[in-house]
Formats: structure tokens, sequence, C-alpha cells
């Protein structure tokens, strides 16, 4: 690899801003468009600055390398997509508003792709025939778009991004399992490489169809997801993945199901203010419309239903909620006193704390009438046990028991079974061994590479500016002329010699610019070490200075390329 | 740089096929296809596969190596861009239909980056300031999407492609027209890397208004463009930027001029053919509406009008033809029957074959009849000179008189000095030295990089198939195992050996798969080196091939590692 040339501020398209951007909402956000990073050019749409690129493609780089170590071969599939095989998949309609979508001049649909899953399944369906074709994993570094409706957080979520994908094409579950664990690996060592904290999470499928998944998330007060962390194992989860467990208790000194009278008591507050009962004591019934049929969902007075969660359950069936024409249609359905005993042709799912033999108070299906005693499994049936709650900080661990911590995090990876759901709609088989055709098993997984510039500038930052990782920083060293043509000249002197032995220099030689500014601007840039040439450039003595513990040390010229060559 | 694992034929996801896809009309399009490197997933939208991503990463890295040494800083751009700087500059109504637009979720007018010039001049906007700030070259290897309206050759001419665009903005024409050199040697050196045939081509200026520009051409049968090439100077030209020298004739001995009856000779050739004279000897004259004005065309009656060449004289303005109406309207104008000479109320615009003094059998603006010894500059005035004839093959060669030769070729790079239409059009300015606002003037510069891959599969494939130059080919060395076991495991030994020293492998070691097509196949795929271990396996003999020569010879394994190390 040739050396790069020793960059120069005074010619590098990068100017720092004192102050934070105006529509900045997150830290990495101010501090890449402050420290000339990036720049948006429109809503959830950036510009990579030099400063910007460089660690984008020191991101992707390490990516690439992590991908072709597990032998997944890099292909490059175009952004402009046709809509049939997106409409073979139903993505076409099942995107939304996220899509974009354009007509070409002959008035054909096309999209953006949002991500490949289609375009792969056809690729491998045009070059694989037999079973000797795979195992196969596939990947690119590629240009995503998707229509965010708030687009925000700067490069943390925008409008078009650059991201990781790869594919899996296996003939079965076992060899899935591999190449899903192939990708677990390396995406840890690419997460590790790149110096990002992060916890790997269990999550739920979303709306990708599929079985196993996991997460990949850096904790970070700017993210946008949720999960649950146990301070005592090792289990993480996105909250939407955080299961109950089920425990059925013996309901044998509970007393028969008793109606009580409880005039204006419509909502659990109104209810348990009038008993004296904590809202813990009560079951909450919430009616919703699965494909047009009633469901009832119990949980415990105190707890939110997610509806995610219920959707979840019962997909691709459309969830709703009920309206005031459902009440006018069932008489027998009781706005506000609705219980789960002698409900009729209402399916019942409840949370699993609603177990066989715990007693509650709930509605009795008469106006200003609750009942108390009612027991799950007694008096009423559950039809399914679901989880369905908001996951609240103090749950318990389903692994240890230990009270749940909820962290704020960035998705910056994702490692997904997709199992045969997109072989299947667009007829991925091969030739078996037995010279039958086999179904494809596929996974898919992905790497935010610009998001994980904003996780990174997230994690490392510190209250004086960017801090970055050796790996990902822009360059390896920030060489600072403080002061006139004496310290200049040391400066570059030294930046050429170092550049001749292959390290990535940036030196501050602008003219004109106090060496206040110059420490405040390298400090906001963030290459891991700053030397400085300043009083003693006379006998040729620098300053090296840590950029993240501050620590400094003089040397002389010949010292600071030792020491810095000595990687 | 960490080493690539070898990577086995079969395990590769690149299938090779026998035919030539049914609609490839050029040979890059059918080997490209037939080798395994891409694929079509749409008009005009192309996936890359794996040995095709590896010759596209080649040349861009090459293209990248060659930016960074002229000092020029990469940035990054979105694809997906706003529409009002296009509005502004005009180009969101000029591309026509060959601009993609589209709308996002709240209606905002989009459109994909065909080109970036009102981008880059807004960044520089934005960054620069002061006089102290430039020059600055900036550049991105990013993928544009032109709508074409006939998408064909495969990569050639692609709606989605991959470019090298770099913009670069100076206080004056001076520092342009440094720039501008700057760029012409780094593209000399990109194509000479490359190992691209090509010639540097003065070009007009086309849809971007500004000054000098430059095409790199690469000949080539499937090329779009043609090209004047003289054989005795260096001079090359795109056909529209050939010129012909006006050469004043001494007019003296010509008798005065005189009508002659000419019935029935509305056409060129009726009248050539009653006289008895060539068609060079007679003055056509074409009309035109010019923004509404009648402008007649003056060329010998043996040559064609190139009307790009009459539009491009009058651009901005609008240039049409005549109609029957345009007849009507002015009785004075008798088709098939006009002259210059005494022409009312119409500019009179002349190639300069039509020379002062020069006389001509042409129209006598009566029915039927023509004057013969019509004098240019004596009977009748031109009001200016224009190359307006379509360039033949034998024209004189503006530089040496030479007779051009007409060839096809393939444009990989253009430079381009805009001056200050796009800063003109966005208020580019920076402070100047003595404290006034300097409009900044631009170049803008590009490199086909997708296309440059099929420019070099055209350039130097033969007929066994594609076979590409070193620095560009997927991989240094193919090595094949022809036979069974025995050759499969001397084959893979030597690749692991070869790939520790750093030689980039493609190894094929597919059971089931005869010696006669896996040496078809490598011949196909066109990496410069052959390695096949063959009958001799056993004596650890292998035979190294040169791909593009058929040159071969007996090595043994140490030999051939040595050999193919020492580079």
């Amino acid at each position: 690899m040739a050396n790069a040339p020793v960059q120069r501020m005074s010619q590098l398209m990068a100017k720092t801003l004192r102050d934070d951007p105006a529509d900045a909402e997150v830290l990495s956000h101010k501090l890449l468009v402050r420290a000339g990073y990036v720049r948006r050019t429109a809503a959830g749409i950036w510009t990579w600055l030099p400063l910007g690129k460089k660690v984008l493609a020191n991101v992707e780089r390490i990516v690439r390398e992590e991908m072709d170590a597990i032998g997944a071969q890099e292909v490059l599939l175009p952004a402009l997509l046709p809509r049939e095989p997106y409409d073979a998949t139903g993505r076409w309609d099942e995107y939304g508003a996220e899509l974009f979508r354009l007509q070409d001049r002959k008035g054909g649909d096309y999209l953006l792709g949002p991500t490949h899953e289609e375009i792969f399944t056809l690729m491998v369906k045009d070059q694989a025939s037999s079973y000797k074709d795979l195992p196969v994993i596939l990947y690119q570094i590629q240009t995503k778009f998707r229509d965010e409706a708030r687009p925000r957080a700067g490069i943390l979520r925008g409008r078009e991004f650059l991201m990781k994908d790869s594919y899996s094409f296996d003939l079965d579950d076992d060899g899935l399992a591999q190449s899903y664990a192939l990708h677990r690996e390396a995406y840890r060592r690419i997460f590790e490489r790149l110096g990002l904290d992060y916890r790997i999470c269990a999550a739920t499928a979303g709306a990708m169809g599929g079985s196993k998944s996991e997460e990949f998330l850096a904790p970070a007060e700017a993210g946008e997801d949720t999960f649950a962390d146990c301070p005592n194992c090792d289990f993480a989860a996105n909250t939407e993945a955080v299961s109950y467990e089920l425990k059925p208790v013996d309901a044998a000194g509970v007393p028969a199901a008793e109606d009580i009278p409880t005039p204006d008591t419509p909502t659990i507050e109104t209810l348990a203010a009038q008993l004296g009962v904590p809202a813990s004591a009560t079951l909450k019934n919430l009616l919703v419309k699965v494909d047009g049929e009633i469901v009832a969902v119990g949980v415990p007075g105190d707890r939110e239903v997610d509806l995610d969660k219920v959707e979840a359950h019962f997909a691709p069936a459309q969830v709703e909620m009920v309206t005031e024409a459902d009440f006018i249609a069932r008489p027998d359905l009781v706005r506000g006193y609705v219980g789960p005993q002698g409900l009729d042709k209402v399916t019942y799912i409840a949370d699993p704390r609603v177990a066989p033999g715990t007693a509650w108070i709930t509605g009795a299906n008469k106006a200003d009438t609750h009942a108390k005693n009612v027991v799950a499994g007694r008096d009423f049936e559950v039809d399914a046990y679901v989880d369905v709650v908001v996951v609240e900080e103090g749950d318990p661990c389903p692994r240890c028991g230990t009270g749940l911590k909820l962290d704020r995090a960035i998705e910056i990876g994702h490692i997904f079974q997709l199992g045969r759901k997109y072989a299947d709609a667009l007829k991925l088989d091969v030739l078996g061994q037995n010279g039958k055709p086999v179904r494809v098993t596929m996974g898919s997984y992905g790497v935010g590479v610009s998001r994980a510039v904003a996780a990174l500038a997230e994690q490392t930052a510190d209250d004086k500016g960017l801090c970055w990782p050796e790996e990902v920083a822009p360059a390896d060293v920030h060489v600072v002329a403080a002061g006139k043509a004496l310290q200049t000249e040391l400066a570059l002197e030294v930046s050429e010699k170092l550049a001749a032995a292959g390290v990535r220099v940036l030196v501050d030689d602008r003219a004109g610019v106090s060496p206040g500014v110059k420490f405040t601007d390298s400090e906001l840039i963030g290459v891991p070490r700053i030397l400085v040439a300043g009083r003693r450039s006379a006998d040729r003595v620098l300053e090296l200075k840590d950029r993240r513990t501050g620590e400094r040390e003089e040397l002389t010229v010949d010292e600071a390329v030792a020491r810095l060559t000595a990687r």
C-alpha cells in the first residue's frame, strides 16, 4: 500500500465550528458536524467530508476483512431495483411509506433498496443449481435507502446510509445454524476491532419473518432501542424479547368468586382507589380485534400492554383496537367492566403473570360491578399465555431472577435466521444429493457501517470532543504547529518523516490560527495522539499527548518518530 | 494488508456459460456475463458477482491512489438529492427524461444524482470562506443514476453505474488551468496503470456549459462515440470538435452569376445529374429556425449538416427545422431552389468550405431555376463561418492536413473547465486577498469506473475470452487442478503457498469437472497466469501458462512459487 501523503489542515475541507448546530439533538450529531466530519445535505441525507470519509473507509475495511475471513464472497448489487421480486414476497406493499418508490421514463415501477433479500435470492437461484454449490455466504457494502418518518439524530438514523448486508444459503437447518454462528463470531471480531462497547441481545423476529435472531447493541444515551440488561448474569435482550416464567400457584384456599358493586369505576385507578387495593391486585382486560375477531388481552392492572408484542404474536393477522361500533354490536362486552369469566366467543390471551391459580379482582361483565376471587384456570380459561406487557426496570431476569436494568442502545448489527420465507416466495431450490429438489434455507445479517461511526462517536467522545479508537481514527497522529515559522517547519519535517514510515499524519499547519484554537480543534477532531511543535521547537523537542488520557511527555524529533512508528 | 484467502472455484459464485446471452450486442457484455462477472438485474441495471467486484475494486483503488497523489480530498456525497439546488442551476428541467425524479413521503421533490456539480458547489460555499481555503480539489467514487432511453451494451452504458467525479475550485483562470492540468496528468497515469489504450480528444462543451474540455477515449468497436484520429500527427478529437480551415480564394476570373433553367431539380442529386456536375460543385442551403427566426446554413452539396453542431453554435437558443407553414408565410423562400444571393431577412451561416471567393451552383430563389458562378463574398455575404458539416473519413487534419481516420471509442474520462456557471447560479464567493469577494471558478472531471471495466474487457479480450491486465485482474494466478485427488491436492498446496506469499490465487478445485472444461473456463475468466497441476503432478511439476501469449513452461512447485512471488 502506497503511503498516503501528509494531510495538511491548511488545505483540508474540514471547517470546525465553535457551536453545536441548531438542529442537533444527540452528541454524535453535534460533534461530527462541529469537528467537520459530516454535513447535512437534506433531511436525513448526509455528506461525508474528508475526515468523515476516512473514518467510514476504516470501518468498511474492518468489516470487509472479517467477512472475507469467514469465507463470505463480496458482490455489489444495484440500489435501483425492479418492483417484481418485491411483489412476489409482498414487501412492495408491506414496507409502506418507508420505501422510496419511483418510475422510470417508461412508467416501470422501481424502488430504492432498503435491504436486498429478494435480489440475493434470485442471484443464487441463477447461479446455484446443485447441492454442491452450497453453502454460500454473499455480502456487499452498499448504500441503502429508507424514507424514515422522522429522520433525526444525524447519521444515526438517516434516509440514505451505508450498510454491510450479507445472506447465507444452506441446504438444511444445521447448515443455517453454522452460517449464523460464523456471522456471530465475525460480528464479535468486527465490533471488538472497532473498539465498540456492545451487547448481544435476543431479539424478536419483527417484520422479517423467521426464527432465531440476535441484535448487537451499543449502549448509548442517544440510542433509539431500549434493551433489558441483567446486572447479575449475562442475559441481555431487546425488551420485546424478554419473557416471564409461567408459575402456576395453588388456589385451594381462595373463596369462590363473588360480584361486588363498584359504581363509577371504569378505570383501574378509580377501582383500586374505591376498593383500597393496589392496582396489581386487579386484572385489566384490553379488547382488540384480530382480523376482525374480538380478542381480550389480560394483564395485571399495574402493567401496560405492549401492542407490538400482541401484533408480533398474531402476525401476519392484522391487530386493531375495538371501536364504539364493536361495543354496540356486542352488548355482552360492558365497557370498563369486562372480565374473562363467562366471556362468550372471545379468545382470551394473558400475560404469564396471570398464571393458573392466581386470583384477581376484575370486571363482572355488568355495569358498575366487579368480581373478586376470580381465579385463572378455575373461573376462566386462558387460550394462550403470551408475554405482552411492557417490560419495566426491575422485572425479573428470565435466566437468574435478578431485577433487570433498562438501558438505551444503538443497534449496530443484526443477525437473523430467515428460514425459507424468501426461498418459498421466489422458489429457490437446488438439486439435492438424491436428485430431488431441496428448498434452500437462508439467513440475513446486517452491520450499519455509517451508523457504527456515529455509535463510536457517541461512546468514545468526552467533554473536549471526539476521541477515536486507533483502527478507525482518520489519522494516527495529529501534528500541531503551535507557533510561527520555526514551529511550522518542525511540524512539517516530523510529519514527512512519519508519513515516510507509513504513519497516517494530519498536520495543523494553518497560518494565522492561534495555538489555543489549534489545541481546541485537535481535541475536537479526536485523533488518538497529538504531537505538538511548540516552545521547545528550537531544541527540536516536541510534546506528545495522548488524546484520551491527556498524558504528555517531551520527545526529540527522532524519539517521536521512533515512538510513533514502533507499532 | 492481510492476505486474502485462496478463492476456491468449488465455492465461488461465478457460473460460466457456454453461450452468449441472447440480449448481448457487444463483446464485453457477452464475455462479462459468460465468465460470471456480472448479471443483469433490470434493464441497464447490473449486479457485480465476486469476480466482477474484485476487478471493480482494483479499478477503484488505482483511481483513488492517483487522485490522492494530486492532493485531491476524498468525500462521499449522497445519491438522493434535493431538488432546490438543481432548480437554481436549471438542471432539474434541462436534464429531461434522463433524470430519475421521485418524491419522499411528505411530497418533497428529490432526484438521483446523475452528477454532483450543484452539491459540491454548495459544500465549498459552506466550507470555504477565504482565498486561503483555495485551491481545492474534491472527489468521490460514487454510484450515479441516469435513465438512459436505450440502456444497452451491458455495463458500458447502464442506468446505475460507478463513477469517480471530482471538482476543482480556484480563484482565477490560471488556477483552473493548473487544476485541469493536474487532472489531465492523473488521468493519463490512471489509464496507463489500467492498461487501457486511449486517446485524449478535444471535445465540445456539450450540455455542461463552459470552456476547455477534453475526452479520454478508448478505441473499441463497441464504443458509442466516433472520433477523428490523424494517422500522421497526434491530433485526435471528438468529431464535433474537428474544425476546417477557412481558405479564401481569388474569384477574379469567375464570370458573373447567371440563372440557368433547371426544371424538376429540387434535390442535389437531380440537379447534379441534370447538369452533369459533381454534387461538390453545388451549394446546399438548409433552412432552420433559431428562436423562431429563419437561418440558412450553407454547405457543399456533397456534405451533410451536423445539426448538433448547429445547435451548439446557437445554444442556448432553440433550433428547429422549418415547416410547411414557414414556406407559406415566406413565399420568397422557394423550396428546393433557395440560394444565398438576394435572400432578405435571413441570417446566413456557412461551412468554411464555402470560403470567400469560392464559386457555386445554387438555387436562384425561383422555381425550376438555379444560378451558376455564384461567388461567396461577391454575390452573397456569409454572416458567420461555422464548422457545421458531418466530419467524414479523409477530411483534412486541422493540424497537418493529412486525411483523418474515423474510429469508434468508449468515453472513459472527461475533463472540463466549467468556469463560473455553477458558482454564478449558487453564488459561490470567497473573500479575496484585498478583502473583496471573488467569484470562484470550477472544473469538473469524471472517470467511468464501471465503464472502464467494460472498456478493458473490450480492448483486451481475445477469441478465447477475457484477458485482464495485471493490476486489474481478479487474481494474480489461476491454479487449475487438471485431474483427480493427486492434482487437486497439489493445486491446493501450491495455492496456499502462493497466498501465504501475498499472491492473489483463484484455484479451480471443482470435483467432477473435466480438465478440458477447466482449461476453457480459465481462458474465459482471463487471469493473466494459469498454473496447471496435470499429468506430471506425481513429480510435483506444474505447467505455467501465460494467458495472453499462450507460452508454457514446466516448473517444480518451488520454482513456480519463486517465479510467481518474484514481483
